[in-house]
């Protein structure tokens, strides 16, 4: 009896999903989930990658948490258009929540909208937003096996970033063993080292990043 | 028209929790429901408070993750009695999976039951298992703004685990503001900080939790 009302829920939802991609597509802005635990490192992300990006390429933000405006907080003192969704007690991000958010941001001005899903490696990963690209976060004191143990997310991620990546002597982080759990459920998906913290491997994502927007939105 | 139907799978864990909770005084068994993000080291903390604890008070585990037996298969390593509970997708324990569960244990032999929830700080706090103890694992890495981001999980907390407490210079953690937004949402609960890789904090938290432990089942 759950069963219909659960996929009623997911098809109003993915219905939602496809008028925000056409929204999207309409102002030419490209959209990326992001997905990770709960301090991955998703708004440090954020702000360095808008900090590497070409200046053309306007960045915008929507935050997802349960509570606060922290992270909100966060980026508007960066001066980057950003809108806080509080899901109140929700474990992840719902269309008609970004639709709901689209009217505060300038998207004619915006290129490219980060979407900080709320910290968790599992519920986001069955809502889609209408973005085009999937990021999923790992960080590096969460440990290596984190792709065996959560093979849902990082199945459909479109890119994977592993963050602190400064810290992988420090907690003796198996780079090969990780990077073959990703490969038992996405064998082709791109994967980046990074550091928020000291730059490292940052200009490498942010030129993909750039070049995959490109691609997709011209 | 969901309100109803979610109030009754509620209902309905709550009455086998509370068929838990029976079993469990019957057995004199004091039961943890550990609740923390991916990576928080959950699965350390079992293993060194174990290494912590006199004889009498025999360990058992039950182990809930989406996928794999890797835990499992660690605490087995040690000889202590342990279940792997497979959630398939679901983002937390309940209480129907830990009564399936309870016949592969030896409930007689042992005094002192953790149950490893799935790695996730909102969907778990919502999920009665039947146990006297709920303990939430933050960790340093995670960041120490995670109360205020998450504050249901914090403010039904019976006890606070700060683990990776090694890491707290290294990632400037601010230990007063973490303890202010748990003491916003539930002023009166224990925190200690521990680090399971270098065994500070552990003696003070294991005597805490053995003292708990017998002050509740004699």
């Amino acid at each position: 009896m759950n069963i219909p009302i659960v996929q009623e829920i997911l098809s109003a939802n993915d219905e939602i999903a496809r008028e925000n991609r056409a929204v999207f597509a309409q102002h030419q802005l490209f959209v990326v989930n992001m997905m990770a635990s709960p301090g991955a490192g998703k708004t440090s992300l954020i702000l360095a990658t808008i900090k590497h990006l070409p200046p053309d390429i306007a960045p915008g933000v929507i935050e997802g948490d349960l509570a606060s405006s922290i992270d909100a907080d966060t980026i508007a003192a960066h001066n980057v258009p950003v809108v806080q969704i509080n899901t109140g007690g929700n474990c992840h991000l719902d269309a008609p929540q970004i639709k709901a958010a689209l009217p505060y941001l300038p998207l004619d001005q915006i290129k490219l909208l980060f979407i900080e899903n709320v910290g968790n490696l599992i519920c986001p990963a069955g809502f889609d937003l209408g973005a085009n690209l999937s990021l999923v976060i790992a960080s590096v004191p969460e440990g290596h096996d984190k792709p065996y143990k959560y093979p849902g997310i990082f199945a459909q991620a479109d890119v994977v970033v592993l963050n602190k990546a400064d810290m992988i002597d420090v907690f003796a982080f198996d780079v090969e063993y990780f990077q073959r759990g990703i490969a038992m459920v996405n064998p082709t998906v791109p994967l980046f080292l990074v550091s928020c913290r000291t730059g490292q491997g940052i200009a490498d994502w942010t030129s993909w990043l750039q070049h995959t927007t490109q691609c997709r939105t011209t």
